[in-house]
Order: structure tokens, then sequence, then C-alpha cells
């Protein structure tokens, strides 16, 4: 198994009139900031605020009519999980979602606003992929990992497809990186539609896994990250992502929380948007300069779910 | 003198390449929220973060050239001021804006930024008009006030134009109103394309000097109102603007500070777009119920323009 622009583009099909075609933003105050023309995909105004919905609904739009009727598990820091509720809601089946007792409040009420069963875990210290195969073995549902299934990424792909139809020719794509699902469907789509294109992942320095493993040619696992990226707190990249990954990223940015929060500030003020902390981390690596470029750069920003109360607290 | 929907379309052709074409958002939980399809015309996402840029720079691009190098002057809570410095420099010009003592720091310094000389006064007692003519007779500057003139107000009206194209037949209408210049604009080209659709106004409480002069027939000045809609503090419509609002308004809405504060937080939270109080007050509209609708509504969000600090201020 692996995944094709093919895979992508039948992925786009199957998303077409259920995800926002979210819009490619411009800011001359940004390229002027950054010195290049910078496209970026709004991924924070797609259906609940997050490009996890394209990997979840593909994922289970393709399932059988038994396997979905079975109900769905998953677990994810939120986004993912809120991807799940939101797509088993829409698919008529029932979800459960595996959430760290500390991921945002907000995220969880989302999740359970959409009628999902929600059952906490210690990020530090429960292995959530046991947690997921226990509870679906017992209770005969469905696995939909955040990351690791062909399905979910190619869904994620989409991003980066409707980005290069809508902004054309781009010399670098910029994504952020947990556990690589994203980065691993939006390279495969501008690989293939722009073999030139430079693609790079960014990761917040506090868990630098994907960069770790790319240097040692194999998956390296750190401790769980404490960062306010709480999306990209992932110690070891996936299996599946990090195969595609490997062959395809060509480096791999790192930014702090300083970096993170001033680049969600610009977002605020100047571009007039609400990002959620990983999805800054694109945005952070042009305004910090750590990613310098010329040309046409494309970035995915991949959220926008921060409550008031979390963003008031970050300033 | 009046406005027509060709005065719009041409003022369109002229601001092609130059503004950006904002998106039109969609959301279902709001749709949910409201029991209508809402359209929502994001000119937060607008060049300098409001709609005034289109009216600013029509106007000034259809001066002639010894009146644009003899430099501008204007007055402006903030937005109008940003739009005319932007415009000052894009046009090779300078620009002169008066700006209330008390506007947001943030406008004040964007004003600046762009490279503009500011001026400050007093809201509650100077007269900004005489202010402005005093200043445009001593130094043989060009006046652009933010909505006392046709050329403006054609350029406001584009935003309606463009949302009409892109979400097509709308039952209704809801158009923030300081001035009047974007209701009038916006009435004139929503009327001219779909005679039978309601224009809505949305004004802050504590100043609804135009829903006064509505019902008196005539304009009625109020005290300047205190709202956090700093962008709405106006105490009576413009005499052109109310030529035409009087004409084509079909009814005013009112909403106070706290429904204001809500509309900004679902706007955060939901939408993930930053909107400045005066932008939100069509969401506060709807979302507290006090205008009803069904079918197919569009929504004007007329800028972004509000900085952290303040922002966390108010939550």
């Amino acid at each position: 198994m692996s995944l094709t622009l093919d895979d992508i583009r039948a992925a786009a099909k199957r998303l077409d009139g259920v995800v926002h075609r979210t819009p490619v933003l411009r800011s001359r105050t940004l390229d002027r900031a950054v010195g290049a023309e910078v496209h970026i995909k709004a991924e924070n105004l797609q259906r609940m605020g997050a490009f996890k919905f394209r990997g979840a609904y593909h994922a289970m739009c393709r399932l059988g009519p038994e396997q979905l009727a079975r109900g769905i598990v998953t677990f994810s820091s939120g986004n993912h999980g809120q991807a799940v509720a939101l797509a088993a809601r829409e698919l008529g089946t029932t979800a459960v979602v595996l959430m760290p007792a500390d991921a945002p409040a907000s995220k969880r009420a989302a999740v359970e606003g959409y009628g999902a069963e929600v059952i906490a875990f210690d990020r530090y210290t429960d292995d959530r992929d046991d947690l997921m195969t226990r509870l679906a073995a017992e209770r005969g549902l469905t696995m939909i990992p955040p990351y690791e299934h062909w399905d979910v990424m190619a869904g994620q792909g989409t991003a980066a497809l409707e980005l290069i139809e809508d902004a054309g020719e781009l010399d670098a794509l910029l994504v952020p990186v947990g556990g690589g699902g994203l980065l691993a469907g939006s390279a495969v789509a501008a690989k293939g539609l722009l073999p030139g294109v430079r693609v790079i992942g960014v990761e917040p320095r506090a868990g630098n896994d994907t960069e770790q493993s790319l240097q040692a040619g194999r998956r390296v696992r750190v401790a769980v990250p404490r960062t306010i990226a709480d999306g990209q707190a992932v110690a070891t990249p996936g299996e599946l992502t990090f195969s595609v990954n490997r062959r395809l990223t060509d480096e791999i940015a790192l930014v702090d929380d300083d970096e993170i929060r001033d680049a969600m500030r610009f977002a605020f003020e100047r571009l007039r948007i609400v990002i959620e902390p990983s999805g800054a981390t694109v945005l952070a690596a042009l305004l910090s300069g750590r990613v310098t470029l010329t040309g046409r750069a494309g970035v995915i920003i991949s959220g926008g779910n921060i409550d008031v109360a979390r963003f008031v607290s970050l300033f």
C-alpha cells in the first residue's frame, strides 16, 4: 500500500460538496514581512475548524455499511476527534473518542456536542494505541486513527490539491507536522503536481520527533512534548506517514512557543483570522526567519480551534 | 447627484485587481443557530482589514493628477483613516488623518504605519467636519470624507455586488450602519440586482441615530454614542447617505454591547475569524434574535481591526 496523486484526486471527488473548499488568503503585509508571495490555505475555515474533517470523513465514507453501523473509535488531542464525531453524525453512526485529560475544554465540548462519547486518558503515561485497540475489540468498533490510515492521509492531501489548483505554481509548501498525516498527503499531492516544489514540515521545537527521525532514517521516539501546540504533541511519527514523509519531505523547520504566539498575534491582527497554536507553526517558521524563501510559497493553516478563554490566557 | 447600480458596477471595474475579492463564508453552525442560510461577506479579510479601502481608493483614483498630488485630508475613527493612508501610499500621494484621541492604538499605529500624518481631536466636543474643512483650506488638501461622497459610497457598494454575484439570490441583506456609506452603497447594489431583497441596517443601541432619523423622516442628531462599536460612534447620519438610505432601507435593528461581544466570541470560536465590534453587529442581530428571517441571508462583516490587547480586555 502507498499513496498516490490519483488517490488524492479520488478523495477530492468523494469529498466534493461535503467539505468546504476553503479560501486561499493573501496578505501584502505578510508578503513584505517574509519577502515572498505567500498563499495561505485557511483550513481553520474548514468545517469543524480544521483539515481533519477531510481525512476522517473520507476514511469513514469508504467503510462498508456494516462496519460503519458498528460505530467508530479513535483517539485524538481534539481536532481529529471532532472530525470523527461530526463525520459519524453525518454518516448516521456513533463514535467513541479517546481524548487526553488535558485537552482544551472547548475541543472536548465540541466532540460531545457532535454527539460522540469521550473517554479521557493521560497523554503522558497511557498508550493511546493500546487503549483504542482494546476498546475496538471489546465493543466491536471500527478504528479510524488520526493519521495511520491511507484513506485518512488521502483525505488530508486534498487541502494541498485545492491550494495548488487555486494558487498555481509554488516554489515551496509549508505544512505543520504532528503525526505526519497532513504532511504525507500534502507532499504526495504537491510533488505529484509540482515535482520541483520544496516540501517543508514544521514542528514545535519541544517535540522534533519527525526531524530526529528523518535524520536517523528511522522512527525516533521523544518524550511527549510540552508545547502550546497541543495538536502536535506527538512523541513519534506514524509508521505509514513516515514511510511517505522520509521519501518526500525536503526539510523540517522547528519553532518555539514564543514564535508560535507571535504568529498567532500576527494572524489575529494582520490577517484577521483565528489560528490555534499548531496551525500557527507554519507562519511562525516564516515570520521568525527560520525558513527563508523567495518566489511563491504555500502554507497550510491546519486549524483554528481555540476558545476565547485559552486565547486570552496566552496573551 | 445620486447613486445607481451602474455607478457601483463602474467602481467594481476600477477596483478590480486593487481590492481583494473577499471570500463569502458559510457555517452550518451559524445556519442552525439562526434558522436561515447565511452568506458572510468577510470584509475583515479585505486589505487593511475593512471594506473602507474600497470607497477610499475608489474616490481617490478618480481625482485629477493635480488634486491628488496636493494630498488628501480626512477624519476617521480608524478604518477609513487606514484606508485613505494606504490608498494615498499606493497612489503616490500624502494624507492627513484627523482621528479621535480615544481611537484604538492599533488603528492610529496602522494609519501612521501607512505613512500618513495623524492629528488627534476630541470625539465628544470637536466638530470634525469643521476641522477637516479648515485643514483642507489651510494646506490646499483634497477632502475625502468617510461617507459623504458619492464615489466613496459607490466603492463601498462593490462589497454587496460581489456578495450577490457569489452567493446568488438573497431574501435579506444585513449591513452595519455608522455614517451610512456602506449601507447606502449596499442598498443600491442589492435593490438594483434583487428588487425584492429586504435591506436591514444594524446600529448599536447606544447610537440609533439612523433609526431615529428614518422614523422622523429627517436627520436626527443624538449624543455621541458610547459603545464598544467604535466604528459606529456616529451622532447623525450623513446628508447624502441618508438621502439614499431613507429610500432603500427596509428596517433598522439595534444591538447592545453584550450582544456584540457574544457575536465576537461566536465569530472567534465558531467561524475562526476576527471581527471588530462594529463588524460583529450584523451577527449580533441574528444571534440575539433581534432579526428573525428564513431563506437566504447575506451579511457584510465590515471589518476586523482590533488588536489582541483590546480583544483580551473585552473578554
